[in-house]
């Protein structure tokens, strides 16, 4: 999230998914040297974000992401739409796709399973659930998918990794989030080059 | 500053200057005992924002704020209208208040004297600067003063107190900030219990 709020700049576009200036909110992740090798790359540096980046997905059994965030433009889907992340996603675990348009399942190579869910959040919720067995969900975004899980109180934690910039426009990540707010409570702060990672409790 | 980017809650007014739910804003100050002595009470906690309130002032030889930060209701001066802080403000050093109205200088007890400057931020800066010698000049708020500032690249440091509370509305603090936005670097971050206290250095 940038200082002023929001999780992708403005104009958004297929060519600019993160729109104008939002690619700079990932910066302090794309340079650990965690990320790039994942990403088959070599290089990069060691720092207090690199903890931060590997336990994002240390006890998730399954991931929740919106329709913009899995892409492919609006609509009804073009089959040959596998997602950002080429042949091989680095999910390695079933990923929940909220949708208005129907799917069937999409098995990719190291393990990501793509499931396109049309019947709501509640309904992505409990199949993620039920894929993560004992482990955790994970809701990765967009703004729009978090909103709606903040406002039916289906959160227990969040992660917001904010970088000092200012983008003046885009997608608000905290806007929507039902009335009253949810009740957030301060439980880590890490402090990385660049960002500070803030972690909250969600009050019930 | 809240999480979603609020220094003051909906709905301000003479009653509720805050607007509604910002007093909750400033509760990790109102809590310390460097709080309560300043203002005459006993009790209070010492934390990690401890040393993030007695900084506040530490190398401050003027302070400047806005009309609405000072008080008293838009339009004209009511003349017995001094501020919000009684006979003996905490500032014991010279304050300018940035107004449209002119009125004669106000030597409060303690040392704090209000300046009433009409001819815009440059100005009220080149004052301050005078009165503060080889001192900081402290911009306090609100967030019009601040944001204009801003603007007109002025600001050579940013200090932002952020709390996780969502206000939903009222009045965001980073927000026309000019084109391009100014570039803030991140250069350090103290956790306190309920509050992250955020400095950048903004760049020239």
């Amino acid at each position: 999230m940038s200082l002023d709020g929001y999780v992708a700049g403005p104009n958004q576009s297929v060519k600019d998914p993160l729109g104008v200036g939002g690619e700079a909110l990932h910066e302090w992740v794309i340079e650990l040297a965690a990320w790039k090798e994942q990403h088959g790359q070599k290089g990069g540096v060691v720092n207090a974000s690199s903890a931060i980046m590997e336990e994002m997905f240390e006890n998730v059994g399954a991931v929740i992401m919106g329709r913009n965030m899995f892409g492919g433009g609006p609509g009804p889907w073009k089959s040959d739409w596998k997602g950002w992340w080429g042949e091989n996603p680095p999910y390695h675990m079933p990923v929940f796709v909220l949708t208005h348009h129907a799917r069937d399942l999409l098995a990719m190579q190291g393990g990501t399973t793509f499931h396109f869910v049309t019947d709501g959040i509640e309904s992505a919720l409990n199949q993620a659930k039920r894929a993560a067995a004992a482990k955790d969900v994970l809701i990765m975004g967009g703004a729009n998918a978090i909103q709606q899980f903040l406002a039916a109180g289906l959160v227990d934690q969040v992660n917001i990794s904010m970088v000092p910039l200012m983008l003046g426009g885009g997608e608000r990540l905290l806007d929507n989030f039902g009335d009253p707010p949810p009740r957030f409570e301060q439980t880590r702060i890490v402090e990385g080059p660049g960002v500070v990672h803030l972690r909250y409790r969600v009050a019930r």
